[in-house]
């Protein structure tokens, strides 16, 4: 038999689920307007941002309102503070996209030609550590969540791949100094959006394991 | 009477303003390690971040059992609401404490001679920040969490002047560019700080007066 609570937790997640298909929309939009040199394309993101924002409020709701009349106890409770929490990091994700999108806006506008080859690789791994943090909160499965945090290596390469060619770049081409310095604002941005990919993984090891493996505690 | 609810809330404040006192401990190594140019001093802020570390742990454990025991509703529901991303905020700030550890280094290790009076000044109203946003949570004190919120516009500007100072800077002197790009980041890094504080700062206003004045909710 299934319990009410359960209806209402999987509405929960439904509305989770859905704010992160707005953050990833956002993702696209933003990473889009820069591979295309669409100035106009960046626009589209803060029609997105409010959704995003409005979406934070009605979940931390939704959140409090299950807590107080429900009073969930052990996995229950441990889901929902989890969703807290997610709710929190997806709210920040949107804030990244949205920092992409004004950069990249000064650094389209200051033209200029640089290949912006990594910065596309890197949007590529965190877009899809985006999709499958909140695929293995949706599924509760701890073994796609690990996978996640080994990803996170990946764009820190990449990142700092960025810097050192940027820096470079800088040496060679003083005057450039501002866009390269665009780049690698937009490199840590898509850092930070995987930062919190890797925060919703590891909530997800702890509530369908109950292990908590943030500050090295293991997983196995 | 004193419910014993209370007596338990009043203990988890005591943890989360103890776990403050350790972030404010590790911003003020880092900042005073990069100003008097002391490399050792660097490596306690690790000693201070595992402490950190163990109190974000402990704090979500102990909110995860009351709310599990206690069942809380209405203004102490809230109130745990708030603890668990206020933990969430101060364990990212010690992160970022530590950010500044490694940038600081790599930037000591370069040499050169830059003036560091406007990141310290960051720092000065940083700190100010932290601690007043702690007080503000002990106390429940909407008033002063209001005031925060306005002390966020000063370190955003400061953070606009370190980055076109070294922006002319590298223009002037492109072979310094990997020291100008650590300062740089250290100066997001405070900025990220005082996001932090200012996060901490509205959700002692939702807790103290019920609103939610995050994505232009307003406060009067």
């Amino acid at each position: 038999m299934e319990r009410q609570v359960d209806t209402q937790i999987e509405e929960l997640k439904k509305h989770i689920l859905s704010m992160g298909g707005h953050v990833e929309k956002a993702l696209d939009i933003v990473i889009q307007a820069l591979i295309e040199k669409n100035v106009e394309r960046f626009k589209d993101v803060h029609t997105i941002e409010e959704q995003i924002n409005g979406d934070h409020i009605k979940v931390d709701d939704a959140c409090l309102q299950f807590m107080a009349k429900q009073g969930p106890k052990a996995r229950d409770l441990r889901l929902i503070f989890s969703m807290v929490k997610i709710n929190a990091d997806l709210e920040r994700m949107g804030d990244q996209c949205v920092n992409i999108a004004f950069t990249g806006k000064d650094f389209l506008s200051r033209g200029g030609s640089y290949s912006l080859q990594v910065i596309e690789e890197m949007s590529v791994i965190v877009r899809q550590m985006v999709k499958e943090s909140l695929d293995s909160f949706v599924k509760e499965d701890s073994e796609l969540a690990k996978k996640i945090l080994l990803m996170d290596d990946e764009v820190d390469t990449r990142k700092s791949a960025v810097f050192r060619d940027l820096s470079a770049e800088i040496k060679k081409n003083p005057s450039q100094v501002e866009a390269c310095l665009d780049l690698i604002l937009i490199a840590r941005n898509l850092e930070r959006l995987g930062d919190h990919a890797t925060n919703i993984a590891e909530d997800v090891i702890f509530v369908s394991t109950g292990k908590d493996i943030r500050h090295g505690g293991k997983f196995s």
